[in-house]
């Protein structure tokens, strides 16, 4: 089993990462041992997925911690280190609340915050694997279907996790139970963790499967070929409105015209009850030559300027159920500012 | 000026067309005697775009004709040729019009067939200027803004088709009556016609612009950041109904939702009268290599499925202005299966 994120209790300890950026082609472990080398891990996506920034973000902790002892840093630059973790990306709410779950236990020492922060990677999996049961029975009353067709946008599998997965997780489940027909994963332009990761993830699962273009999402909706759409949260706000990356609205606009549901699966960590709504959430804009260089190569002419908000805000109305470990809401049938309160973290 | 497709009437005359896979990177020509090397650049896309492929099935009749005479053809076998240029790839119309326009005309030499062809790239300049100003105009009194913010999908410009554009057109023509403030091109997976095409166009022209992904243009559309999509055509079936490259009605819906004007632009030759709804269109499904495979380097896992329609239905009611060179119909506001009877060639 692949681990996106890892404490090893070495001779010199680090936090460990596969390497996304290199998959599949290569399966390369970084690491950590440096908040400068964890910083540039988290903004170049090394490490990516909403709950695996929050495990990274506890973990995170350790290495400023061990990395403050080694350097001889004060108390006041060692905040600032942290700060910079808690910072690093902007939209997933995650990464900052894995910081903030274990901060408090700096006091204590080194040892506590990393058992604080193992227990966070490890209720992770566990939350991961209720939702996907709770999000399955749900699917498979909604829809009435002996077995579903699903799609789903960007990668929310172990790779996105700390083990098992969101939306990926659910899809596992429904396998599992022998009730999947065929997952239509979409690439995920710019970095593709679609075709990268999820379709790594579904190819060593044996899941059936077949990867299309963001762009053909919608009428593969529309043309009936699916039973629901399935995705991730970076964050959701306390009415509904979630942001994932960037590409997930469209389908849940095309979901509400074919009439199918649009399921939203995140661990109650995920739901932000201090963010009122989706207005409210900072949309991070990476670098335009995301979209303009591919694979190392200018596919746009010189001169050219890329736009590349990373994610999208898929306002609640259009979500017909939000999972968590702790439950199901609804918020397109169900919309209350109160709405998320028995599911949130 | 860039010319996609065009006749040479040198020592050995070919059809000559821009090699548009080796687009923005090299500009290199093709030209074609055979009509296996037609059929080979139409179905690889070296040339592509609904008025180009008009043009194209109208010259490649007077390839067809030369070829039969350099081998020794039979009518029957010339005929048969003609066919495969004819069905070569199967969801825009213009292609199989274009072949139908001259063909009538073989019985009186090839001469005469040439004359028709160049009468059909000549036309289709003159409907490409004249819809423009008629699409600009309507914009403008509908948005009743004073520039205009535009997103756009695919290659409309003059490589889809003999000069000037359709939907770029209309920007074009914006742009030279100093109402346009930017387009947002999507890149248009999978073989990016955005970023390679339209972006070299634009900046060829001059055009402040900038290129995303296509998963961006819903929430580009939903933020407010643009006022009016303009696409192009396929085909466009007597309801209003419009094929388009895949990705086109994930705009549709969007605008729909934000309450913004969706425009079709296409030459009076792409309406298809015999075509009752969008039902009835053959979407061409293109191998999955092609969504896999980027830049020559496989992106997606070894065994991993490509699912790679070409194209996409967007439903008339979506669909505010459809505007050829002969007017505008509005099927949104005034549904109707004789809607189209008035702009159609």
């Amino acid at each position: 089993m692949v681990l996106a994120v890892e404490w090893r209790d070495d001779e010199r300890p680090c936090l460990r990462l596969i390497d996304q950026r290199m998959l599949p082609a290569d399966e390369r472990y970084l690491d950590v041992r440096s908040v400068d080398d964890l910083v540039e891990a988290i903004q170049t996506l090394a490490v990516r997925g909403a709950p695996a920034l929050g495990a990274t973000g506890a973990l995170g902790v350790v290495v400023a911690m061990n990395e403050a002892e080694l350097r001889g840093w004060d108390a006041e630059r060692l905040a600032r280190e942290i700060d910079r973790i808690r910072d690093a990306r902007p939209t997933a709410v995650n990464l900052a609340w894995g910081v903030d779950q274990v901060r408090p236990l700096m006091g204590e020492g080194v040892e506590a915050v990393l058992r604080a922060a193992s227990a966070v990677v490890a209720d992770d999996e566990a939350a991961n694997r209720e939702l996907s049961r709770h999000g399955a029975d749900w699917i498979l009353a909604r829809t009435g279907r002996d077995r579903v067709r699903v799609v789903t946008h960007c990668n929310t599998g172990a790779l996105a996790t700390t083990a098992w997965g969101t939306a990926y997780g659910i899809i596992h489940e429904l396998f599992d139970r022998d009730r999947l027909e065929i997952v239509y994963a979409d690439e995920t332009r710019p970095l593709l963790q679609g075709s990268r990761l999820t379709s790594w993830e579904l190819t060593q699962d044996g899941i059936p499967h077949v990867v299309q273009c963001d762009g053909a999402a919608t009428s593969t909706i529309l043309r009936g070929l699916v039973d629901v759409a399935i995705i991730g949260a970076d964050r959701i706000t306390a009415n509904g409105d979630t942001a994932n990356k960037v590409g997930s609205v469209a389908l849940a606009l095309a979901c509400h015209r074919a009439g199918i549901p649009f399921v939203v699966a995140a661990p109650s960590s995920t739901v932000d009850l201090r963010t009122a709504t989706g207005d409210d959430i900072v949309i991070e804009e990476r670098t335009g030559e995301e979209v303009l260089v591919i694979g190392g190569h200018r596919v746009a002419p010189a001169g050219a300027r890329g736009f590349n908000p990373a994610f999208d805000v898929t306002p609640h109305d259009l979500i017909d159920a939000i999972v968590t470990e702790r439950g199901v809401a609804e918020p397109a049938a169900h919309p209350s500012p109160r709405l998320l309160e028995a599911i949130a973290g």
